[in-house]
């Protein structure tokens, strides 16, 4: 196969892509359990879960808008390895969706004395980020988008401060009414749904890490197990997190050499860790709720098959552990 | 999570919904091989399986439109359990999608001095009841649709005489233009395709009756092997019931207490029933193919998950019964 | 059932409902990493694989389009049998779908004299053979398209010559504005994609060439493993074949006489061929490289249901042989 070039060459524009999938989920509020408001500047905030209900359905469809309309995410209702609900999340241009769009690596933050009131921290997710490309990623992906309106996705159960507002239409040349912000609590249906769909950008951010050149990374699919809806946000947050890392499964295609594909097989998975085989909730515990004591290599799929385009071979390590799923997520 | 209101708060319109996709059914026609009758009346006749063949993607359409429009149906042709083909069924509004459109409740009968011939009587499904409100449950539902067109679902072998049709369009106020009947036997690709998708809507039936609160209920899934279409409307009548009794599996998303959602789990499966273990077929004929007769607990899929949105808790009860349905339905 | 009439009557046109898939498919050429050129006659030449890379999706698009409209191409990244990708293919009007547009049976060739270059080779697929009806077989399927557009698709290495565009243009008699063709080596990622989503056809080629009465065939959905993309094109044909001869699952719907379904269940598998169970490479390698030389038998899915409509009964024969693919395929 020849002609595998830069990232960014005709390089869609996932915000451009992404818009028609946010109109349809601001026509579709009601059967999702959504709350859409227009405020007075223009700006459009989407409640998803916070003072409404939501919906599993509305979780899918923001992790479309989040992949910038670059991935399909659906779920399967055949129960498999004893588990009812499968996500599945796949891309013929997963460094952009997962990356460039998906990838939760905007640091939003505002002070006290910002907020007059709480301080705030959230990390921005979706396309919106690859307009404001303040993040070192971008230069490695060598992409940014120039639409003139854009959605960033924030895991939060309140809306981001009027300072926070400000920075990101700042930092995104938009005006307010180019702008859309969805907020999702891991702690509901559609915060759930749409982090385990984080399922392939988690491989593709450890690939990253790893040292994995980028643009090699042709096609990615990835499944996980969607747990029920934790009862606060820690739990909810271990649940999303253990979905991944003990029951995700993910298939990539890849170009470039094919040791160096064959080295990310064996590398990819979360056996690699120190910190495999302990729930995320008991280390997350024990590391003093400090996110940063963990290991970063544990932040990976299950279960990982690496094709090589070239040699023609796939790659296969890892496995899933769904005896640790079943007893932290079901009762008999 | 928050905000897990009244059923009817902000509620959808079914016949709305279900309008575009009738119009796709009726543009289809030919590639669906269905026929599709225009009265002079302006009323839509849709034949899907009596003078036509129809089809399985037929089924699948109606299915979605029999949900008012809140539903998914798929098929899956990935062969599990050693079965080849799964219908999948999914919404994020169940009850409305199941209980207030999917379920044939609408009792619709006509004498032989109405007829002018042959009695008539069929049980109406589908978004039109929904207009009609003529079933007890519509006042627990709380929710009754206003649109100015209506679809209803007769899983019969011949149309509806005009006393029927004058009744619906008298109940649902619509003008005959407003009113589409789609007509499917049981005994053909469409009707089994159809009567199968509706294990989603089995298991929300059976919560109803066992006293679970429906505006708990927030997510549903589901799937069952689809059969092969009986040889008659007796064996296909058996095909589809045993597909959900001991095919089906479910997972629903609940409200309300865990303890409730604990006891819906181990409640619901068709494993609580005296009759479980034997085929429809034998107990419809050894009850005198007297339907009431029946143990109504036996309604129910085979196995089902109940996840808890509060504790974050997910119950599991009953099983698959593949054996029995492979030896119901497949030769060596 | 009844109504099960001629394969024509009634028929869809396959090269009018590829036309909104074509359009898609240029659309998005660049999400797909295809390239679309419109030659100065008007003629659009679509390449998914040769100076660009292509993708999985483009592939999925392509099969679609091959199948005239008539039938769907999904993935399934749900892994089974140890293989992390599955394609599935379903039609409810499989005959049409299959062998009067997807099979690739027009040959098309041009000699050193004609290309003033290399001689040219490749057999056509998809709905345009439905405007040409150059192949015996369409006297059979009494099936003729008569659409003023026409999609072609050959899986090739190179855009065909002129002179074979020219005969392509006068057997299909459309101007070059309406016709368009698409490119795809099967060393691609679309063109081993598309390839693999031939699993149905291939059932239904077979079951044609085991006498079977095609236009008894009334519903079909099948699955294969996707291989990764082979090193070149010998080893790409060789993984494409092997998808599809031990890891197909096929299962067709028919009407008629319930021995002939039984007799068809039996006799399809690839299992009936003297030279089932050694890979397609070894056996090519081993004929010479003489296509003619091999079993027409082992072209065949590896395991099949066959469900009759009439009798309601479904036989099964065959099964999967994922060990030999695994060792084919895959390194631990």
């Amino acid at each position: 196969m020849r002609g595998a070039g830069r990232v960014n060459t005709d390089a869609p524009s996932v915000n451009g892509l992404a818009a028609p999938l946010l109109a349809q989920l601001v026509a579709q509020a009601d059967r999702l359990r959504i709350a859409v408001t227009r405020e007075a500047s223009g700006l459009t905030l989407i409640d998803a879960g916070i003072a409404v209900p939501g919906s599993i359905a509305a979780g899918l469809q923001i992790g479309a808008l989040c992949m910038g309309g670059l991935g399909e995410v659906r779920l399967a209702g055949l129960p498999r390895e004893g588990w009812p609900t499968w996500l599945q999340v796949r891309s013929s241009q997963p460094v952009l969706a997962c990356l460039a769009s998906q990838y939760a690596g905007w640091s939003l933050a505002a002070s006290k004395e910002e907020t007059g009131g709480r301080k705030f921290f959230a990390l921005g997710s979706g396309p919106a980020r690859a307009l404001a490309c303040k993040e070192p990623l971008f230069e490695e992906l060598a992409y940014r988008d120039r639409a003139d309106s854009g959605v960033l996705v924030l895991e939060v159960d309140r809306p981001p401060p009027p300072v926070v507002i400000d920075k990101v239409l700042r930092d995104c040349a938009l005006q307010p009414a180019g702008l859309a912000i969805v907020l999702t609590p891991t702690a509901s249906l559609a915060g759930t749904t749409q982090v385990v769909a984080r399922v392939l950008e988690v491989a593709l951010h450890r690939a990253h890490g790893l040292g994995f050149p980028l643009h090699h990374i042709l096609e990615g699919s990835a499944c996980a197990p969607l747990p029920a809806v934790g009862a606060d946000g820690l739990q909810a947050m271990a649940r999303t997190n253990d979905a991944i890392l003990y029951g995700g499964q993910v298939h990539l295609t890849v170009g470039g050499e094919a040791d160096a594909a064959r080295e990310l097989a064996l590398k990819l998975p979360s056996a690699n860790s120190r910190d495999h085989g302990r729930s995320f909730g008991a280390l997350f515990e024990a590391a003093g709720y400090d996110f940063y004591q963990l290991d970063g290599a544990l932040f990976a799929p299950a279960e990982v098959w690496v094709s090589h385009v070239g040699s023609g071979q796939t790659w296969h390590a890892g496995g899933l552990h769904m005896g640790l799923l079943r007893e932290l997520w079901q009762q008999a």
